[in-house]
């Protein structure tokens, strides 16, 4: 056995490790998502993912600028029209009792790739029209897969949310595979969303966001 | 721990080691696709499947008679014109090697179940206008998944597709997942198939019967 194909399987096992353990927890486990995304995303891949991206010009110029979304305030924002972007993402953060995350080192392309999309998850949400049921996450995993392209990371860990449900909630299976296919749709047909400064644009009414970007619910 | 939580963490076991089987070897290694089918079948999930297609009467009859397709002869459906089941039947059989499987004894629904999708899987792979290769296997694959409604089975082969393709085959990730949410949408559209007798439409033109089935591919 050559070096390369040594290390290759050792790679495959440690992604079958990271896979078997994110089958065992709850949904939304963040420790087991890290894991399986750190385990699985390597460089060759995630290097073609930014490179794909970086074809869009507002992706490229997020990249050599490593823009991310900068301080704002969900209570402000709460007090925007209520068919504006900010609104409707800071009902959707009150309503599910969630906070901004906190910034961190961005060293690289891959660490700003993972933050930015981190950062922005929720923004993801109200864009595409997702709740955060399992339902609502599949499908944005799934609109999110279809525009990385060649996201290991997303790839698996939509196998792993239709085998967990295959196993453990058969009668959720029907609604994952509709969520999965629609996001996937969803996600071809939109423009890229990736490097959007979505701070900027707070104020604007979401269904012309969606309508500009092809976002088609 | 329960006597039924312990059975069910042995059932679950057992899914993933056969899980872990089949994601290594080849495509389409029968005796790992067996295995993994006999681990995740449980009853309770394949009567609610017996159930739901027995809705239709087609596939209620088939339940009740057991029916099979009997023999045919490729050679002679070979003859008939280009533009029917039979002959488009007979030619892809022809193309890519393929035999009628042996009959086996049917000793409940569940055997009937496995049987008759078994020996009518390449008639089916017709009637979708999906190919062998691993793009139009997963296609069918998510459609019979979209028929069947409730098989565990075919859930997780649609997520060991994807896995596998993940990790060893990511510049086809893009492809099986268009064929994964086109052969979902299309199962859905279609009316049910299973238990249908092809053996008596041999000499039906195929796109009409696709019409009369509501299959749009």
């Amino acid at each position: 056995m050559s070096i390369n194909t040594s290390i290759n399987q050792q790679w495959k096992m440690q992604v079958v490790e990271r896979f078997l353990e994110i089958l065992k927890v709850p949904y939304g486990d963040f420790q087991a998502i890290g894991n399986l995304a750190d385990a699985i995303n390597d460089v060759e891949s995630v290097e073609q993912t930014v490179e794909l991206l970086s074809q869009h010009p507002t992706a490229k110029y997020a990249f050599q600028n490593r823009l991310l979304l900068e301080d704002y305030d969900l209570d402000q924002l709460y007090t925007l029209n209520q068919n504006t972007l900010g609104y409707i993402y800071s009902n959707h953060m009150k309503s599910n009792n969630l906070k901004p995350i906190q910034p961190r080192a961005i060293e690289n392309d891959y660490t700003y790739l993972m933050y930015h999309l981190t950062e922005t998850h929720d923004v993801w949400h109200v864009v595409t029209g997702s709740d955060t049921s399992m339902a609502g996450e599949t499908k944005l995993q799934s609109f999110v897969a279809a525009q990385l392209k060649t996201s290991r990371f997303s790839f698996a860990m939509l196998a792993k949310n239709l085998l967990k449900t295959a196993v453990e909630d058969l009668e959720l299976a029907q609604l994952l595979m509709d969520s999965l296919a629609a996001g996937w749709v969803m996600g071809k047909q939109a423009k890229p969303l990736f490097g959007i400064q979505w701070n900027k644009l707070w104020n604007i009414p979401l269904t012309q966001l969606q309508s500009e970007w092809n976002v088609i619910l």
